[in-house]
């Protein structure tokens, strides 16, 4: 028997009292760890929860092209100078950009960068250095239980959503990443959700808007293994904003792109952030019973364009058109209750845009006017495709086209009016000239007047900016880490976005490597034609 | 007689027990609350400690400057992708540079906006868009108790420097500037310690180097008034790093600006890493037995002019300048006590830089040069004026001139062998017409063999950059907060740095500028002249 000594009721009292102060230690504990673990860095250490990936490129948005479109904004709606991009509230540091084999990225290694987490050359799409095909973290989710979209304005063989999906050697084999997105690969179909433009390499050359250079026609493969498929804004509105949606969709909305923001005929295309809210809508809906989510890329491809296009007026639009969409994607994320990160980055600057050019010899103002793109109510793509249709006419006289360019095009599209007649005959020599010369002409006029400047047609080597959200706690605490390889606050390498998505999902990229050796990448034979493509599609 | 129960050791153990129990529940909640505050935001609520506030500006560095200057050094010394500059591991933000009369500010209506925190007009030093002085966070500090310092590359009259310590109109007011620098203000002196350049407007113009439209020499009263001046290297020496300094200190070190760091001769001129560890260690050492501490302003002032001259081989060398000093700066909160913040930023971005040009009309390259930028060893600005000196040489022949350009100034100072002999016969013709004609098609012809674009002579308006660092818990707290007018982290407008700054000190601008109403500030009679100053130098 145990040894009971003093008075039982007191040291009952003094049990009590212990017991209460451990249990407020214990409760102190958690707590203080919650309140601690809720607002600071640390690494995850526990097993992923169930979690949404949504990774956003701005294709082609350098620094400059925020403050072009913001101070738009402000100018357009009248808005104050604390009236920023939704994008801007959300910065979180910037990336450098440079591939393997030069200082100015394209859009494949950028591409690749984020996909395999790796640095590869110019026009690699999902392979390495050594053209062996690299495991993406699109294909490492997908096998890991995650469903998978892709969303784009451009070509959905494009290098952007082709590096996440395929691999070839070099960017211009779009027929094969067509094969490979449908799930000729190794690994079967990894995407289960794709929307852009891009019919063409998936038809045949002998059909309209087909440009294979075969004579598969993948969309009639497709809808044979079950893809659904929606090719036009009628047959998009049937799903309903996400919630009609059988998978795996396949959304081929145009030959190739889909029209500038600028000039998107709203019956005819849906905007980005529609795409996007559909997308996510059918990809939530879809994996509401898994105990993983998604992973997504959603691409304001087209960015890209209006700078090797040198359009300002253009630009603004599809950046303000893509914060729209990053805006819809934020009310997502708040919307869920699944774990969901949202990192918005950009593969390269093209363009050399700057907020300010020089127009005379002697010193500059300071000073650029928004006013001129707000006055700009087409795309310079979109005016020349317009002037080279109206030159076609039977019987133009001279007279009538000289007449057409001045009112219709430079005074009514362009909302242009200290035109000279020197540059109305410009125009005119330019369309006879080609289709470039005439392009470049037109945006050139709108970037002079609003002191817009450009260094060139291809790409520049800035630093780009990283833009990230999510509503998690615990993702929060990761991302606002800085060391590389850690978070993404600061200054990062593109190739740690990629290790980013790998590490916070716990995938692994070299098992998909291992399974993709056999995967045919190399070209064959000639290079496939491309109908219809934009001007240096291929190369951008 | 206290009532005793039970055994007295048995209840002394439980004792002992309860109050080792409230020590350890007491020392957890110490460290708890030490740890969550070390990393978690919150507001400021307590007295300010004594404090340091460093502020660095870089005039007229946009994002691209930064990746210029980082390539050239990995290129230069042979380092890794990951190898990158002090700044890039300390980005928390960048910042909007618009003034309230242009989207495009110039240097003066952007140091106003850090100083006085208000949105003011291109050319207001110090002074709201009505022309009303506005109190500084120099001048506020100063009546608190703080020391203060100036420390620049250019002239100390400049607009940087001037908005801090000065109140005037417009920023070509030099003269005035100087006087009110030296002291003649309603507050008194305000500024303890000046390094830079600009001896000019301290000089009448009757003596070599000076520039003043009186005939006043500042410098013999600053004297007088028992300021200490060093004018060269070996005065500056005899600082002995900042411990032998007397305060006030005048330090004029060139009569306009120092050279660029790619023409400094070492012996001649103190770099900016050399000027700002002499400050800090002044200012640290006169501030030791305070209960204030001191703010200090440092400029790498003449990134702005390689940017004006567009000269990219001196602009990355005054860049990686800077990089040093922001190092410097940091090694120097480091190894002090006193609660320290640095704070980095630009005014806005100069010359449209971009990392990226088309030099043919065909499709460009995706490259850029960095070497073209290694093998040039001077300036534009130097080789200039090296040209025009070389011209006035006595019976120098055509020939011996055209033989002098070739080798001495393309061949062996600009590092381009695969010139041709039409660029060396422009150079003759650029330097018949005029300094600037000369000036710009000399960095020209480096600006294309490296593929370097520029877009104006003039500003630009991207946003620029914000770098932070603190060397105390406290104030990363407030530092990393993204709401505007709180912390720095995200995307801001100029005039909350200002703003935040005033905050951490709680110091009162509206106190000083009450004070300052009385205050000289408009032009008088006819602009002064400007002797040896440089081109376009007041309208930077």
């Amino acid at each position: 028997m145990e040894k009971h000594n003093g008075n039982p009721a007191r040291q009952r009292k003094l049990r009590f009292g212990i017991a209460l102060l451990l249990t407020a230690i214990a409760a102190f504990l958690v707590i203080s760890h919650l309140s601690f673990s809720s607002f600071c860095p640390q690494h995850q250490t526990s097993k992923p929860k169930k979690q949404n990936v949504i990774f956003m490129v701005t294709d082609g948005m350098g620094p400059a092209s925020l403050s072009l479109a913001r101070s738009f904004k402000q100018h357009r709606d009248g808005l104050s100078i604390d009236d920023i991009l939704t994008l801007d509230k959300h910065i979180i540091g910037n990336s450098r950009t440079r591939s393997s084999n030069s200082l100015v990225t394209d859009s494949a290694a950028g591409a690749t960068a984020f996909s395999c987490a790796l640095k590869s050359y110019n026009g690699a799409i999902g392979v390495d250095p050594s053209k062996n095909p690299c495991g993406t973290v699109l294909e490492a989710m997908k096998l890991e239980g995650y469903l998978t979209g892709l969303v784009v304005t451009t070509r959905i063989t494009d290098a952007t959503p082709a590096a996440f999906s395929a691999h070839v050697d070099y960017r211009w084999q779009e027929d094969l990443i067509a094969e490979q997105q449908l799930g000729e690969t190794p690994l079967g179909r990894t995407v289960d959700l794709i929307l852009g433009g891009g019919r063409c390499h998936f038809l045949p050359n002998t059909i309209p808007g087909g440009c294979r250079a075969d004579q598969r026609n993948l969309v009639e493969e497709a809808i044979a293994k079950n893809w659904s498929y929606v090719s036009d804004r009628e047959l998009f509105d049937s799903l309903d904003g996400g919630k009609n949606v059988s998978l795996p969709l396949l959304g081929l909305l145009a030959p190739t792109d889909i029209p500038y923001d600028i000039d998107r005929d709203s019956k005819v295309y849906p905007s980005l952030a529609e795409q996007a809210k559909t997308a996510l809508t059918a990809l939530s809906k879809a994996t509401e019973d898994s105990d993983k989510g998604f992973f997504i890329l959603i691409e304001g491809s087209r960015i890209d364009h209006a700078g090797h296009h040198n359009d300002p007026a253009a630009q603004v639009r599809e950046v303000l058109a893509y914060d729209d969409a990053f805006k819809a994607v934020l009310e997502f994320a708040d919307s869920t209750d699944v774990e969901t990160v949202i990192i918005s980055t950009s593969d390269h600057e093209t363009g050399g845009l700057v907020t300010a050019r020089q127009v005379s010899p002697s010193y500059p103002d300071y000073l650029w006017y928004p006013n001129v793109l707000l006055n700009s109510s087409h795309s310079g793509e979109y005016l020349t495709k317009k002037i080279l249709t109206k030159k076609q006419t039977k019987e133009l006289s001279p007279e009538s086209f000289l007449s057409f360019i001045e009112k219709e095009i430079v005074q009514e599209d362009m909302g242009i009016n200290d035109y000279t007649s020197k540059e109305i005959a410009e125009i005119q020599v330019s369309a006879d000239a080609s289709a470039e010369k005439l392009l470049y002409y037109l945006n050139n006029m709108i970037s002079v007047r609003s002191q817009t400047g450009w260094t060139t047609h291809g790409h520049s080597a800035v630093d780009v900016n990283i833009y990230a959200y999510s509503n998690s706690k615990r993702i929060n605490e990761i991302l606002y880490q800085r060391e590389a390889y850690a978070g993404l606050l600061g200054n990062h390498e593109n190739i740690e976005i990629g290790t980013f998505m790998e590490t916070l999902t716990g995938v692994n990229l070299e098992k998909v490597t291992d399974m993709l050796k056999d995967i045919k990448h190399h070209p064959e034979g000639k290079r496939a034609s491309v109908n219809g493509a934009d001007i240096h599609a291929n190369a951008y």
